[in-house]
């Protein structure tokens, strides 16, 4: 078990429902897909994910994602990632099953 | 938009698939429930929850959930909690809409 941590802490993590609207394969990373999310802003979020294994890009467009919107920028492989798709992933890494609301909510309504 | 973190302060949050073990009207707070959840560790967690106004214990049990598990224990009305049910909730919280996997997981399964 983790560290136990104070609630806020746990308040300082934004995360928001989301709906993917963009896939797209990395040019230069066989696992990483590109994908811009809705997540009620003004303007949509991009996130370098490694989905490849576990998703088409059929499977991926129109979704709705639980997505991190608060993690400082990066760059994967060149490319921007600046939020996270959240997902219930095995510890041997076979399958990774994005999370969703148990029924469909306006992206960005915030998860608590 | 909250303050970015850092990928470490998110790693310290630890969250895990659950799997709604029994649930109790709280006997003291019309909106709560006493709520037993298999995380997939030796003992289930318990929570306290406010979604008495939007599920009925029927609808609660049994159910997949995606739950915060290193949250300092805390006590709600005289009832212990330790962990904590993720919902998708408006602003106005007229919606309160739990989170799951895409597709049944293990309980125990950690989400990334």
């Amino acid at each position: 078990m983790s560290e136990t941590i104070e609630f806020a802490e746990f308040k300082r993590v934004e995360m928001k429902v989301g709906k993917v609207l963009e896939v797209v394969r990395h040019p230069g990373a066989d696992k990483l897909y590109i994908v811009q999310i809705d997540v009620g802003g003004e303007r949509p979020l991009q996130t370098v994910t490694s989905l490849v294994p576990y998703y088409s890009e059929e499977e991926l467009m129109g979704s709705e994602v639980v997505v991190l919107t608060n993690l400082k920028p990066t760059k994967m492989r060149g490319e921007r990632s600046e939020c996270m798709l959240l997902c219930a992933e095995t510890p041997d890494e076979s399958q990774s099953v994005l999370l969703q609301p148990r029924v469909p909510m306006a992206p960005g309504t915030p998860i608590v």
